[in-house]
Formats: structure tokens, C-alpha cells, sequence
């Protein structure tokens, strides 16, 4: 599969290719330089309303909605769960195809998990977490069909938010 | 474990108990009653930038840092990922404090993953997600030792982002 990583790059899809390049050159020259830890600080804020601040960034809020006990302000965390999902399969087509050559014209993905609430309001034991997640692509690309598959199966087979969702992945808690 | 199901129950940390009870009765009298979907829509919106809509709420800005090609205009959706467990973790203290009679002074979750990015990058193949979360939890609330304790053993016990995380999920994919 080509790869366009000769120098000086020009932007494709808006994407910077030459710093894409040399993170993948800084990481196959020092495979430990792939390890990175992420961070988010969350404040409850009364009710079921809490605020997420990551980085140098506007305050996310989060609430539930009226019919769970709470004030409906903000999407609540299992919405938030499907928009990081759908975030991070967009941004594994604009990196993949950018690095392929292909234009994208219009990338939509629509989200969609099935729950069973009881769990969490405490009125039967088992796994209180997503049962299903289904995704609806639209992608309009400069490609054909044969690209534009290899695109599709290169975001799946290695989609961050994707994969930490189909695999079991250890939460460790500390109360401190 | 006693609960606080009675009628005309006062507010306490700001959560409607009266709507939580009805949730639960109203699940206890048809399980079917606990099913929910949830759906975000996302659209790319250039480079490594989307916006994710949920319900009538306002869109929620997604980007990725310079260092890995973006404009590092938002949190990135590992970052929102973990916000979104943050969140999570709040409303089921919020939530099972409420309903067992404990009021929370201060409450706050750190959370922080690890994950390796050249199995997103297409460096190597295995696993692109987070291969450990850690939570730090700060909790101050009116109640013994004990009561804190299954506090929080039923928090981590039925969070649907934290089992969502902890168990595989299928995840399909339509394209359209």
C-alpha cells in the first residue's frame, strides 16, 4: 500500500502530513516514543450535573436527562461515550486517507448504543454497560472502490476509542 | 441495605428522588421499561476536526493535538473518552448517595489512560486502545465509613461507561 511520505507534503484534507510524518519517523526510530497518557478532570456540580476540563479547554458539561433525576442541560456520559466513538472514526479516515492520497468531499457518522438501565438504578446485577453499538458511515471520497474499502478496514482495525470499547480494558480506582 | 423509596421524598444533593423512584417502579412493573438507545451524530469538519450533536444540545467540538497532525483546537475523543467515564463515576455516586440518604459535600474524579499510538498510525497491529484507565476519586460526604465503602464498591459495581470500557462491546458498522 503507498504511502505518501516524501517531503514537503501538501496539505491534504486540511490534515498536516509532514507533522504525521515525523511523528511516525520519531516513533519507528524510538518505538517508546508511541506511549501517551491522556487526562480529563471532572467536578460533580450538584444533581446529576458534573463538569469535564480537559487540558487548556472550554469546561465540558454533562447531566442526565429529567426522566433519570436530572436537569437536562448537557449530553450525559453514555451520549459522550458515542460522540468520543464517532469523533475518533472520523478522525482515523482523515489521517488514513490523508497519508493515501485520497480527497475526502463529505464524512458523516451517526452513533447508536442500546442499554439496560437497571443495572445502574441498582434492580438487577449484571453488566450495566452498553449491550450494543451500531455506527452508520457516510463517506464521500476521491477514491475507488478498492481504496476506499482499504480506508474503511484501516479505521476499524485501528480506531482508539473503537477498540478500547470492543476490548476489556482494566480500570484501576484510588480513592483519595 | 435500607433505601429512601418513600412518597414526597425532599430533594437531597439536588437530585429528584421523586422521578428516580418512578424510573424504578415504573422498570420493576415492566422490565422492558429499562431498555434505552442513545445516538450522537458526528460530522467532519476538515483536517482532524469534528463536530459531535446530541438531542438539542450544543455541538461538542472535537481536534487532535499538533503534535499528531491537528489543529489542537478541542479535546481529542480519547480525552473525551475519559471525561466521559469521569462523568459517569459522578452521576452513580450523585445518584446512589441520593437514594441511600447521604449527602455529598465535594466530589471529584480524576481519570487517566494510557495507550500506545502506532497500532492507530499503522505502525504495528494489536490493540489501538487504552490498555490501562486509572480513576482517583475524591469523595467528602455525611456518612460513616461503612455506608462510603458500599457507596462506592455499587458506584464502580453498575457504571455503564465503566462496564461499557471494562466488558467487549460489539460494535457494527454500516456504511451508507
Amino acid at each position: 500500500m503507498e504511502r505518501r511520505t516524501g517531503a514537503d507534503l501538501p496539505p491534504l484534507n486540511g490534515v498536516d502530513l509532514d507533522t504525521v510524518r515525523l511523528l511516525m519517523a520519531s516513533i519507528e526510530r524510538n518505538p517508546e516514543n508511541a506511549a501517551m497518557s491522556w487526562r480529563a478532570h471532572v467536578r460533580w456540580d450538584g444533581g446529576l450535573r458534573s463538569t469535564a476540563r480537559v487540558r487548556q479547554f472550554a469546561p465540558l458539561p454533562s447531566d442526565e436527562p429529567e426522566a433519570i433525576g436530572g436537569s437536562d442541560t448537557a449530553p450525559n456520559p453514555v451520549e459522550q461515550l458515542l460522540a468520543a466513538l464517532g469523533n475518533c472514526f472520523v478522525v482515523g479516515y482523515a489521517m488514513n486517507a490523508s497519508v493515501r492520497g485520497i480527497e475526502i468531499r463529505e464524512l458523516s457518522v451517526e452513533v447508536e448504543g442500546d442499554l439496560d438501565l437497571d443495572v445502574f438504578m441498582g434492580l438487577r446485577d449484571g453488566d450495566a454497560g452498553f449491550t450494543a453499538i451500531r455506527a452508520r458511515v457516510h463517506l464521500v471520497a476521491d477514491a475507488d472502490d478498492d481504496a476506499t474499502g482499504d480506508l474503511h478496514r484501516v479505521v476499524f482495525g485501528a480506531s482508539p476509542v473503537g477498540h478500547t470499547l470492543a476490548n476489556p480494558v482494566a480500570i484501576s480506582v484510588e480513592l483519595v
